[in-house]
């Protein structure tokens, strides 16, 4: 059974908001680097919610894995947590 | 007067249906690796939205400024991009 | 006893003969361009050193706290590896 | 003539000591988290150097160029800039 993230859903409805306010703000011609902020404070709030989740996983799948003692789901385990690692998006 | 950047609403509306298919994942107790997956996915977009918009607002905005030749608003635009470049969300 | 990192000692001696380098290219005042391109050069090469030690630290020091079943260790070495993962640097 | 960028020189003193620094930790078989630290430390100072290189080419080159008014000369420096910043390095 995979970790509960359902705490995460007000943050994400929160960056929702702010993708339509970007939008708006497009559409309102308002100027680039009030909007760049903006994006810049989606990228933020989007990035914390993927540290918790990413978290969670280390704490819950990750360290239940180890605890298997399963060497190739460890090894899987840790290989995928090190791939979204070295995606620095 | 402003550049004009709609055209990226088209990508902005995507990103919008990520963050709700990522709520959704969420419900649905997904794999964490596969929500990780779909966050690093939202946030690269919004990241080529933000690189399109900072080059319109170089090309545009500060390229203006500068042929203004309004020594003030030159550096206040160049302090601007400098302040965005500088936070590395 | 800690992982041995010692692969990593012939990244570490070119890292250092690139910084070498942009300092050289700075006395030869080098076009801005190129020397921001080496300074890239130099931080991808160091970025790619953190995530090999940082691979090595999970499967190693991560893991084995993980196996020892003492719950203080294996916190702490999880708020450790997150605390890394949080500096976007 | 290029922007006179000696005033990094001592940062990048400082950096090269820092690698340096790093190679020992690893012969001398330090914590990974330490040494992981102390590559943030190196890679944080690289990304000032960074910032404020760039900030020189801006307000020299750059700008230079678009007081310049050729054209081809100002899309060149444009898409260099922006070359730059989209590896997120």
């Amino acid at each position: 059974m995979h970790p509960d993230h359902s705490g995460e859903l007000a943050s994400l409805n929160r960056i929702e908001g702010q993708v339509k306010g970007i939008k708006r703000m497009i559409e309102d011609r308002r100027y680039c680097v009030d909007i760049l902020t903006q994006i810049k404070a989606a990228k933020s709030a989007l990035h914390r919610v993927e540290q918790s989740i990413l978290k969670s996983h280390i704490q819950g799948c990750l360290r239940s894995a180890v605890e298997s003692q399963q060497e190739l789901e460890i090894q899987q385990k840790i290989d995928e947590v090190m791939e979204l690692l070295s995606k620095r998006v």
